[in-house]
């Protein structure tokens, strides 16, 4: 691995006063990780052009590749290219293509071109240009002693198409990095951070290449294995390895890999199966549908799915009967069951799937608190539900719920018992 | 405002490879800022011991405060409270009153304790002790030289909590800030940043207390104001001043302020005209549902939601006619509209809304292209569509098509001409 220095550096007031979260450090490293790179530090600091100018100056004494974004939009607290200028004493000139693709962005667009977005066709002298294929700041680098420093436009859509167009081969024509990184994530629902770290504790042990991160991401837990050697076949045959032994230890709880969502996994399962969905949800609102159709294709195996929030729509949309509504109650096992029941019957599909429940923060009572979720699954001749006591406010109770609904509905098309279902939310 | 130096410490290799993005340094920095205190840096860095040790050191020696995030969880990777110790030379104790809420915790949760998570209760010595409400990670804080150290959590429910609970007493106390700082964000949708940024420059000339950022949030883009002043009621007048002639420039494209969303604002819209809407869903998948049951009271102005997928769902849920679907096509100004009837006549709402449309990849044709939607809206016994053509993914073409049906429905139910209604992304 490439033991270069390389950092990320993120202008902007708004990142500094919390307005934003800084999603582009995050997206940079994963490009750069690629390229078998990895970044040393981020920093990010705010649009005063002495903490612009100073933030350059350390980071062109310290490192072999810096790349900046933010600052070069067309409104005056932009200033980068101006702070650039003065930190390495190349005053800014009018790059005339830059322009003119300006110029020509707006008429195509019909859009109206506004004196400020002149401005973003002027950038540091000595500079490279970097063409912006969908927007008007174009990006530029210098070379300033050691360091190649590449400024990008902070828009995350722009920034992203830049570095795959541009941007990464720019960096690895100067470095041409020797060996090879490669990763893999094994996704993990259903185990807390500290049981799943004990029962992963030494798994990796006789294998140098490989490293292994454990990251929480609130409901999941995933595990992260990294494996570096000079030769790329040997980096592979690390992680193969690395992820054969982390099976063997948390196996039945690894929902996918990388790029796998349970939404995912669950639409590939139910195409595989000829199963169709049907999906009622109360407290969800819409959350698992939508869910669901974040994959391309979802329109083959989810059926329709409808958000009955009240009495009326569990009844008319549903059909469940007065008897359910009035004795156990909208929130109740019998519910869950019969609106599970009522998609799947009403859609003629070959599953349902519902929530009902109390997201909060009102409607709670006694027996059925704040949080308080049931789910129901029902399929052919047969229908089952599961109660759970969720924490946290109305989206996290969301959030939650839905996720655990999917999961649940993925073990059971597993082949899982869905009464024994458990997670650790009970 | 106080020109002390304060700066936030992000640890994790999880970030520096790009595998979780920093939420921590926002969420610090906004609740920092109401204590009257900028952040002036953030700093993320990786688990490697060493780089922890210098960033600890750098930190100590610049700034009055810093918060650092991360590395205190139970796993073999946290490794911030020992690199603390040794950056400062104060070896680490076992805290016993954090051991023994360990064990507690896991006790009344049934959760199995592993010998990892007694880690957690290991700080360096001399340090002050923070509770954890939320985890089993305490956080402590160390003094050294001009700087206060605080060490928390990487976990954003609890560094949320122990930030609120304890840490901004804490920093207050230390440092009394002077002065105030107030802020308010004009949501604005509906206009490019740089005509936008060309109708406000200058609006705020003669307030030299407020300064205004211009935050893109595709598809939205916000205006913040901030003002400061040593004299807290001087800030509040010239934070309204700046509102006002911000509103005098922009005003009819503001949807709302600070924490509204669109969501929360046609909710209140709905309500207040004794509305209750039906929404109808194709292309955006419940999205448009989720959002808006993501707002607390949703109960109360939406009668359901159903997501109509198939053309049998189209027909069956919303009495789409076969002559519409099979003529115009499910993807029409037509059917847009008897989605939209359809939704309001059988749930028995007042107000219909419908979206219809292709968001890809697959599904396009040369009439309706991947990105075409169409939305349709119906009130008593008028009904409307509209055609768009959205750019970009799956995700994006949800979320935007969902953006513009919820502006519309605010734009109609304020007085609007449905059918003048534009946005730039025609």
């Amino acid at each position: 691995l490439s033991q270069v220095r390389v950092e990320v550096v993120t202008i902007g007031d708004e990142l500094l006063d919390g307005s934003i979260v800084d999603t582009n450090s995050a997206l940079i490293a994963q490009k750069l990780l690629g390229l078998g790179l990895e970044v040393w530090r981020m920093t990010s600091i705010g649009d005063e052009p002495h903490a612009i100018r100073s933030a350059l100056q350390e980071v062109a004494g310290r490192s072999r590749v810096a790349l900046v974004t933010g600052g070069l939009g067309p409104t005056e607290d932009d200033r980068t290219a101006q702070a650039a200028a003065e930190a390495f004493g190349c005053p800014l000139f009018l790059h005339q293509p830059s322009l003119d693709r300006i110029r020509e962005l707006f008429q195509s667009s019909g859009l109206e071109m506004t004196p400020n977005n002149e401005r973003q066709a002027w950038v540091p002298g000595g500079s490279e240009v970097i063409p912006n294929p969908m927007g008007t700041a174009p990006g530029f680098a210098l070379e300033r002693g050691q360091c190649l420093l590449v400024f990008l436009p902070g828009v995350p859509r722009e920034l992203e198409r830049m570095l795959e167009e541009t941007v990464l081969s720019m960096v690895a024509r100067r470095l041409e990095p020797q060996g090879s990184v490669v990763s893999r994530t094994l996704k993990v629902f259903g185990l807390t951070e500290a049981k799943m770290g004990q029962m992963v504790a030494g798994a990796l042990d006789g294998i140098p290449q490989a490293s292994l991160a454990s990251l929480p991401r609130y409901p999941e837990n995933r595990l992260k294995v990294t494996a570096r050697s000079a030769d790329p076949r040997q980096a592979l045959q690390a992680l193969d390895e690395a992820e054969r032994r982390l099976r063997e230890r948390v196996g039945r709880w690894v929902y996918g890999l990388d790029g796998d969502e349970l939404e995912s996994v669950v639409q590939a399962l139910l195409r595989r199966q000829g199963n169709r969905l049907a999906v009622a949800e109360s407290c969800t609102g819409g959350l698992v549908a939508h869910r669901l159709t974040e994959v391309p294709g979802c329109s083959d195996v989810l059926e329709w799915a409808v958000v009955a929030y009240s009495l009326r729509a569990k009844e008319a949309l549903l059909g469940v009967s007065r008897e359910i509504l009035e004795g156990p109650g909208p929130v109740s096992a019998q519910t869950a069951q019969a609106m599970a029941r009522g998609a799947m019957a009403r859609s003629g599909a070959s599953v349902g799937l519902a929530t009902t429940g109390i997201a909060g923060p009102g409607g709670g009572s006694q027996e059925t608190p704040v949080g308080t979720v049931f789910l129901g699954l029902a399929h052919g001749s047969r229908a089952w539900s599961r109660r759970f006591q969720f924490r946290g406010g109305r989206g996290n109770v969301k959030t939650i719920a839905a996720t655990v609904a999917l999961d649940w509905l993925r073990q059971y098309l597993l082949g899982g018992d869905p009464e024994a279902y458990g997670a650790p939310w009970r």
